[in-house]
């Protein structure tokens, strides 16, 4: 294992894992020795974390009530009051989907960088692999566990609030408590072949996404009218149009008359249509309410580790390899680890933006950093290079070649329904302008990919990685998955 | 109520009421003397229906089935068959909304053109009213009453399917159970200012709409897959750019490269949003799935008579005319019957494409006779002519005049967020194109438009007439209406 990560110039798995776990609760100052979650109903449990003895007893309140450090009660006050002061705006900043594989990295670096963080998530993601039997590739630990163990790291408060931004009860106490100045919003199904599952994902990913979103808004015009709202969109809204796809505007002459309008867009599932019901949405409050916000248009992202997750094994983040939640890159170097064919769909032309997963938290700093105006609808197209599949597949194989791994590629029939050969060029200068230093997709990158894998490889269920769910075999009767 | 009426030349009101319920109930063939509605919980009870006697009871069966009128089963079950044959295709014609204003008089309509018709309608509009403390101008009778008028009227069936389409179990029913060749939906919280009432309002509406609008294309595809869908979408998705509206679609030459793209939408209250939300799930599983649509971007619709709705006055359609449901020109008429200043909202320089309801209905009958190729999404625009609301009030206030009314016309503080003063140029060709003969606004049609409204004056209630909502002041909190 030693040698396979001594490859990897971003990898600090090794010094991390000398630190246990075990070795972190042993330190008297490392956790509280009690914490308090309120229940909706208030009722009191004292509960008993896996691995811990029965004294170190936690009394667990509201799952709208943040995990409440006892020994950091007054920091935490303390802070709060600094909210009021000017110089502090745009510190308090809340994550929804902060559990997630972007969320979480994203939630750290701001920590990390000084931001109050607040988590905002249902956990549901959680859930989805545990319906569809699939896991993470590396294995992660609870989230209540990740904060503690980031607090006993760093000193550093992150607060929870565990509950369903679609019920809007639940998302108004979070905006009242913790006084966001900033919301990132992570918190939707994020995956395409997901909401094409059968109709009651399509209908679910449609609900959630739209429904949490525009509770958003009205949370912050109820509650936080300055706050800046920084939403996950996706690259995936655009489409493969033939033109060139700018930062969220098209100018348009047409008939001898200009303006200049939301750049069309043609999405590809429910899920990609799901965030331009968002974006179409968060743009009318804009002009209607004022809202400020930011709609960052991802690219594909890539690579597991951020400066944050590699502080401690506790703090890895999630990486996804199977046919549903794993994305193109992740998931051929988890092939090309166990010896899996590349699974390319169809012709494999099928180009779009990518990005490291460190340029998905630098980016959401800088917007948060610099926010939109009240009333602006900004559109940033997040990525940093452009690849088609087969280009990815070239790189893959070529890097598991140094590595010494026998990879192939193989075409298999395309689940999706999707040009495979196309024009493609996306504009992406707007982050570039406010100070974004990409980090580009390199051989080292490729290699600490594929260790990683290969470091994991026994965790790996082949049956996942196959693609299962087809766009145009979709029904109506809903799915479930066989043990 | 002669004389005004005299001055109408499309009103048949007077002929009408001269056939009251009464005497059609006391012809023995007019109605049967018993039907069945099967409840969700198969229990069977015995309904009296008001103003008859308790010996013509009714038995009454389930949601999900039809009022199976059981002088008429031997001829429905004939029917039933000749949609196997080839020659009958797409006669068979479902709408969705179909005890609304636009749903009732294309139902209607269809019928009398031979097109076997089933409504399906959850007829939440009513309950809308109730809870809002509205009523249409007009007074409307149920919807059974409705089917059995025409059914004693023409001898011919229209199948009714109570329930809510988001309810996927029911909506499966009525495609096993009707089979259509077309749906026309209509199904939709169509009003603006409802979507902008509050939080819930908001969240109901692109709920409603979006997931009731993907149950359809799911139905459809899984069981009526060559089924063309007719879906009512509006103009306002496109809001009101600075260049020529065209239906649909805008060829764009961006930096030397040309596609033709979906037109930009620019969607101004979360209704209208959900239409664009609609436009966008429809387009792609055109693409995805190969179903066949038309998505008819209606202007704003006015009159309240067409052909078949002035055969009877228990056929009669509704007319709205408060601040939540009424729209421009209609509302107009009424505020001049009863001596209210016509309330102009702004500057009034608001454009927007406008069209008789007669042509609704000739509209949605030109699309299903001519329908999409399996794959296509055609979108039309379905208006026949243009007006500023400021255009429309000197039309009313002209109109009035030679009725002998004194109108006067006054700017109320625009509630909704809105150009005053634009640019508009719609594009409304396809439709001609197949044949539509348009209405265009007369002043014949103005004058029974405003008898209409003389008529009615009793009933208007002037605490609707106002606009109560704001675009800017919506809130979170669920908003109630006292008595």
């Amino acid at each position: 294992m030693a040698h396979l990560l001594s490859t990897s110039c971003s990898l600090k798995i090794p010094s991390c894992r000398k630190t246990s776990f075990q070795s972190l609760d042993q330190s008297p100052n490392a956790f509280p020795t009690s914490f308090t979650v309120k229940t909706s109903k208030s009722l009191v449990r004292r509960v008993v974390l896996p691995g811990e003895s029965s004294q170190r007893s936690h009394t667990v309140y509201a799952t709208t009530t943040p995990i409440k450090q006892e020994a950091s009660a007054q920091k935490r006050s303390s802070l709060h009051q600094s909210s009021n002061d000017p110089s502090s705006k745009q510190k308090r900043v809340m994550v929804i989907g902060g559990d997630g594989y972007c969320g979480w990295a994203t939630a750290l670096h701001l920590s990390n960088k000084g931001y109050e963080v607040a988590i905002v998530d249902n956990l549901i993601r959680r859930l989805f692999d545990n319906q569809l039997g699939l896991d993470s590739l590396t294995p992660i630990t609870s989230i209540h566990n990740r904060i503690r163990c980031w607090k006993s790291l760093t000193g550093k408060t992150i607060e929870l609030y565990i509950g369903d931004i679609c019920d809007f009860e639940f998302l108004s106490e979070t905006f009242k408590s913790f006084e966001p100045d900033a919301v990132v919003h992570f918190g939707e199904q994020r995956s395409a072949p997901y909401s094409m599952i059968d109709r009651s994902r399509a209908v679910f990913t449609q609900h959630n996404n739209v429904i949490g979103t525009l509770n958003v808004l009205f949370a912050i015009k109820e509650y936080r009218e300055q706050c800046h709202l920084v939403k996950l969109g996706t690259m995936g809204e655009y489409g493969t149009p033939n033109i060139d796809i700018e930062e969220g505007y098209l100018t348009i002459t047409h008939n001898g008359r200009t303006d200049t309008l939301p750049y069309p867009k043609q999405a590809s599932s429910f899920y990609h249509l799901s965030k331009v019901h968002d974006s179409n949405n968060i743009a009318f409050t804009c002009k209607a309410w004022g809202i400020r916000a930011t709609d960052l248009n991802q690219g594909v992202v890539y690579g597991v580790t951020t400066e944050e997750t590699a502080m401690h094994e506790e703090l890895c983040n999630r990486l996804d390899y199977d046919g549903v939640f794993g994305t193109a890159l992740n998931r051929f170097c988890v092939q090309a680890a166990v010896g899996h064919p590349l699974t390319v769909y169809g012709k494999g032309g099928q180009t779009r933006g990518y990005l490291d997963i460190r340029d998905t938290v630098q980016c959401v700093e800088i917007a948060i950093a610099n926010p939109a105006q009240p009333g602006e609808f900004r559109v940033f197209n997040q990525f940093t290079e452009q690849f088609s599949v087969n280009e990815l597949a070239a790189l893959v194989t070529k890097a598991g070649e140094k590595l010494g791994l026998d990879v192939k590629t193989i075409s298999v029939p395309n689940p999706r329904v999707e040009a495979e050969e196309h024009y493609y060029n996306a504009k992406h200068t707007k982050l570039i302008e406010l100070g974004l230093k990409p980090h580009l997709l390199s051989d080292s990158l490729l290699d600490s990919l594929l260790n990683f894998a290969i470091l994991y490889k026994d965790r790996v269920d082949s049956k996942q990685i196959m693609p299962s769910v087809s766009w145009r075999k979709i029904g109506a009767k809903t799915k479930t998955v066989t043990a």
